[in-house]
């Protein structure tokens, strides 16, 4: 197929609605920007052999790529509106594998709000490389960073986490309006997605808002993968749920006043746990019999040269 | 160096400016987008061994990647205002290469008001793939899009053409300023950055538009470039002006009535030069002796699976 067969192909697919004035086809797309004119965007790299393997089916790393990239926004507690892409891919990989790559990360893009308005489509003889640009809109009256948790909030977390490598972290769902409800309805202090595990993306709440945490070993909450990833590599479940990331949960930091509204007003067919609070300085576990000991952040947070 | 400690010496020197609400650092950034809040926005990858080389130096890549990607904006007529980078580097590159390739895509987007307000910095086994993001606000009353050429209006071009692979592709600047006065002060009906050529560029005004257009081979502008270029393969010194692509030259088409007060008011320090005109079909290229052929679009239009 010519690239620009490809590309016509691609155009017929994607029908940039709600905020695309200007979509594929011009040097630049052009979107009208909804509310008080911030725009919240994020962008990521998504590797072959670290963020999926090559024999990962397209269809699912269409769907990751995006609902990971997605997720950054949800976890600004804003609304995503657009999204860009490109990606280089393997003259090795047949049309087939493009085309079902595209049609999944289209798709997907749709169904979160964001639809895909322009992008860059290259083959080169290297693995599959993939960036993605979400770009998203303050609905809320502010978009929650990580910097404004505080001693004495309290910590949440949606889901279940660990093990996301036997299969999750290409599945998963971006927690939306989760997010929306955590900023606007229960007045979130500091969000963040856990993308790089939950023990090093709570560092970076503490580290960008200057506290220190304590999360409750009893009450984290094990998915079954984590359960399943412990039998198959004598890790724990626990030691997962800390550290495999990619859950692309959130994890919340909620002023205790707003906790009782929290509970009453969250309707979402998802669960949502206490797990600790924030505290002056140290980020701590406290383990079963109540001694606590430092928690160190052994999600992704390598060495620049090894492998996630 | 730790990947912790390469992104901390990276935030230090990104300190965005401008737009940048929140910068790096958070899930998302969140940029204050002036104007009337419409949002342009392009992204581009860059890939080794097809738009750079694996010996070229990290300025001169970081310096192009930047260019290339402002040179979208430029060619809307629009104010290029936050960029947002990934990179997936090779673990066999040096941490200088990493830090040189970084400081040089932060100086140039800053040079061009678009400073880096976050990215994605990740090592992997392959050679380097490069993405970048920029946005834009619109700051004439329009964009200008490739859709708007009419029959009869006037083609010109920026700089000279041809042979970019040389060196240029990797030191072009992007027109901004000159992208700008064409929107407002000169009412351009149709603009394109040369990226793929000037015979494929064409084509997408002409496709976009609906139109055609004849241009002068007499009028095209040849770089010194393009003349060296074709002593060295024998090719013309047209056909590279033609068809190498890469100038980040601006291809514009201007309503008759507007032509007089473009040629008064020009005070750039860059050619521009009256190469053709629109028609109702056809691409066409005049020859010296006034003959007329189609034009094809030899430019990087390529067979999907061949390199460019």
């Amino acid at each position: 197929m010519s690239e620009r067969s490809l590309i016509d192909w691609l155009r017929d697919r994607i029908n940039p609605t709600g905020f695309a004035i200007v979509g594929p086809g011009d040097d630049a797309a052009v979107l009208a920007q909804a509310g008080d004119g911030r725009v919240v965007v994020t962008t990521d790299a998504f590797l072959e052999g670290t963020h999926f393997q090559s024999d990962d089916p397209p269809e699912a790393i269409g769907h990751k790529v995006i609902a990971a990239s997605v997720s950054d926004i949800a976890a600004m507690g804003c609304v995503p509106t657009a999204s860009l892409a490109t990606v280089g891919v393997g003259r090795s990989r047949d049309d087939t594998f493009v085309r079902k790559l595209a049609e999944s990360m289209i798709s997907a893009a749709e169904r979160y709000g964001a639809p895909i308005t322009g992008g860059d489509l290259t083959s080169w003889d290297e693995p599959l490389c993939i960036s993605v640009t979400v770009l998203g809109r303050v609905a809320e009256p502010e978009p929650v960073l990580r910097s404004g948790a505080r001693p004495g909030h309290v910590l949440f977390v949606t889901g279940a986490l660990g093990g996301s490598a036997l299969g999750r972290h290409l599945t998963a769902e971006p927690r939306i309006l989760a997010g929306l409800f955590l900023n606007g309805e229960a007045g979130a202090s500091a969000m963040i997605d856990i993308s790089d595990g939950l023990s090093t993306d709570l560092h970076h709440i503490a580290r960008e808002s200057r506290v220190g945490a304590v999360v409750r070993e009893a009450d984290i909450p094990l998915s079954e993968a984590a359960h399943e990833a412990a039998a198959a590599d004598g890790r724990t479940a626990l030691e997962h749920a800390l550290d495999d990331g990619e859950d692309f949960e959130l994890l919340v930091a909620i002023p205790p006043e707003n906790v009782g509204r929290l509970r009453e007003s969250w309707t979402f067919d998802l669960p949502i746990t206490e797990i600790g609070e924030i505290t002056d300085a140290d980020v701590l576990l406290e383990r079963l019999d109540g001694s606590r000991l430092p928690l160190q952040p052994r999600g992704y947070e390598h060495e620049w040269r090894r492998n996630p």
